[in-house]
């Protein structure tokens, strides 16, 4: 059975899409840690990151790079943060934060924001995007 | 002048070792989420991951996933998480921590290993990375 992210990569699930090329889709955390918080993940269903093969392991990081890029222009900080965990869906996906301080960082306080604010959040973060590709 | 990080890859300052080649150094951290947490870091000094040049960004990464395979193996865990946040100090570094749940991962509960644990995790890990080498 396709995982939850394969059906949203899919198109099947609606997301706040930001990003996307043949190997690989980004879109925002339903359950942001903070603004702008995004998942990359591949399109490809694989559990553990370390046992992406050696090829789609170094894409992944490719494309999660260039979406780190369009959102650092995109939602002001002072840097993009990386967390990989993964134990809650059995699909590889990279968490993406923008941060202003470490503390900004904490995955036992989400944030909820309106619909209309991730969608405007998102638009940015894919002109951003597409501004590069 | 040279960063925390470059003095202890390059032996200046004592670290708990567990791996290195020509380009990248790992060691544990000394102020430890879980028993096993590394550091992986660039011998070149680069303040933000997404600024290293491709080749260097890549390699990094691939670096990192043969610690992080050497730690599951010495260090029992379900899996090897992954963060870089990086704003204490101004040179690249990837965490590896082996957890069993998410709630794991918590950067504002340190723990505080003996010396002597931690030369003895260091030693496991190591002795499983040169094992694969």
């Amino acid at each position: 059975m396709a995982t939850i992210f394969s059906r949203i990569a899919a198109g099947e699930i609606p997301s706040y899409k930001v990003a996307s090329d043949e190997g690989h889709y980004a879109f925002l955390d339903i359950n942001p840690v903070v603004a702008g918080h995004v998942l990359v993940i591949p399109r490809r269903e694989e559990d553990y990151i370390f046992n992406l093969p050696e090829d789609e392991y170094k894409s992944l990081w490719g494309f999660a790079r260039r979406v780190a890029e369009a959102l650092k222009k995109a939602v002001p900080c002072k840097r993009v943060a990386v967390a990989v965990m993964g134990m809650e869906v059995p699909h590889v996906h990279i968490h993406l934060m923008p941060i202003n301080s470490e503390g900004d960082i904490n995955f036992s306080r989400k944030i909820d924001l309106p619909a209309a604010e991730m969608e405007a959040i998102a638009a940015a973060i894919a002109a951003e995007f597409e501004s590069e590709a």
